[in-house]
């Protein structure tokens, strides 16, 4: 088969290539063989092309790819839950491949209705955003979120996830014009980040305070989300954006019993019990395949343009995510 | 009466003084009437001298004082809880003065076999680290706490207070002629804060981890406590004495689900259910009075020296607290 393959850290267009790989054996008994789809380009796989996530040298040659969809070809004589031409997520990593060998669990046959590209992506972000909404404060419709990073995709996955459940949305942004595409996009409040932010958000919300607030940026950006919280609320940090420590003032801990949390949706699957993954998987699934939360595609590109592609993943003023195709579905 | 007052904003030492004060008149149906034995000159009686601790000038003139012990000399008709003669706790703030009046509510019969200088500052601090200990992580016998300002009043009633529950220490001083000092008093571990504080703890304990943290000085510290608490652990913060805001890196949420939390004493009294406090109140009570968490005392002053009393305590250095005495019980 063919695969996507780096040596060595660096520029991410330079260090990626098409090596010819082996083949997978067959699948062991609790394993599934799967033939990929399409996957996205994130920016976790440019950053580990570059070093910048864990670059351990012993851990190359590596095939980028954090995840993905295909169909199964071969499963393990103790697999249940999926079974051979099922449409399904990546069993594991290393997804840029033609075909993923990797343990069958958690995995759900996915709906055959759905986009198969916003499917490749309709896992992580979706499903980061989800938990992290419902697993740390009792939100009911009508309740507010705070959220920065709001145009990314894990943002913009929120704001439809709220609009469903009947949540109103914060979105902080870094840039003024991106306030009119997100109102566009379902946004009840955009506002850019700064000074006074909490002023602004109530004068925005008539007086009311989230509960909730969802950090992708860290700094003194998580602080700016505490003030905004009511008293009791909880700050979740889910990204490092600003690569700076979480700053925040100690009298939102003190005097307003402000909470600060973080989230990492990578030990969650995997020590999480197999049902409530299962039923998170089909939940985020079954709205992505019904386009509730598509996220804008800028470009797709053959799996043999993976150069072309990480090139263009990594220029700045993307509308929208780079995906590579490798087979018809 | 007699009381203690200030005017303005200032060195402590030159804007207290003595003044006569009118009496108060009969108590309201819930409320007591207590004349003063003696009460603790507070970090936080300094701060308000000196207008910084929410200078308004409104309030002036104004008394000092966040708690003390007294008799009650006169009560409520609708006042269950405690009766004329017994031994309590201030019923209200600014009681550096003979006699104060406030709300029954909480209050609880002293017990009389106790050290009244010992009780007289024997609420807030030991309170405060009881329920720090006790309302965030499921602490049991034998788990360890890290806490910094080890050596402050709080700092020294964990120690007490961990002792008699089985739970072990680690304490986080400024300066290193304070390690045998709080050795000596009970502490399991104590270490000088600084680089490499978790592996330093790591040696010290053996590998164990804290389930709970506790910050009493914000800024860098917190992310450094943070840094010792096990994947899952709790920081919970009551005191900002860096003036910095809490500055906590995110992978310590992120990647290992440390939780920031944050504690103030005011407001749990007022609002806790009345069993829960009265329950906690009786707690530290006895503990106070056995002798449990002694605390030093470094002098004693009539009330009419509030003056040298301030002075006293404003000095650096001190092994011990000031009290001002204003009747013998």
């Amino acid at each position: 088969m063919r695969g996507a393959q780096f040596s060595r850290f660096g520029d991410p267009a330079e260090v990626i290539g098409i090596v010819d790989m082996p083949d997978p054996g067959p699948p062991g008994p609790d394993e599934v063989t799967v033939r990929m789809i399409a996957v996205p380009v994130s920016p976790s796989d440019l950053l580990k092309m570059s070093g910048r996530y864990g670059a351990d040298p012993a851990t190359l040659p590596m095939t980028p790819g954090a995840e993905g969809i295909g169909r199964v070809v071969a499963a393990g004589s103790d697999v249940r839950n999926v079974a051979v031409g099922d449409l399904v997520w990546s069993p594991a990593e290393r997804s840029w491949r033609q075909l993923v060998q990797g343990p069958a669990r958690g995995l759900i046959p996915l709906p055959g209705h759905g986009d198969p590209l916003q499917l490749a992506m309709g896992r992580a972000n979706p499903l980061t955003m989800w938990l992290i909404a419902t697993r740390y404060v009792d939100l009911r419709p009508g309740d507010w979120i705070i959220q920065n990073a709001a145009n990314s995709a894990c943002g913009r996955r929120l704001i439809g996830l709220a609009r469903d459940a009947g949540w109103r949305t914060v979105n902080v942004v870094r840039r003024a014009d991106l306030v009119d595409e997100l109102a566009g996009a379902g946004g009840d409040v955009v506002l850019v980040d700064g000074e006074d932010l909490d002023g602004r958000m109530l004068a925005a919300t008539g007086g009311q305070q989230p509960r909730l607030a969802i950090d992708a940026v860290s700094g003194t950006a998580t602080g700016r989300l505490a003030a905004c919280v009511e008293p009791g609320g909880t700050v979740v940090n889910y990204g490092l954006l600003s690569g700076e420590p979480m700053i925040v003032p100690a009298r939102e801990a003190l005097f307003r019993d402000v909470r600060i949390r973080g989230f990492w949706y990578t030990p969650w699957v995997q020590t999480a019990p197999l049902e409530e993954v299962e039923q998170a998987f089909r939940f985020v699934a079954e709205k992505v395949a019904a386009g509730r939360l598509d996220t804008p595609v800028e470009a797709v590109y053959p799996l043999e343009e993976v150069r072309a592609a990480v090139a263009h993943a990594a220029r700045e003023g993307r509308r929208g995510k780079i995906m590579l195709r490798l087979a018809d579905g």
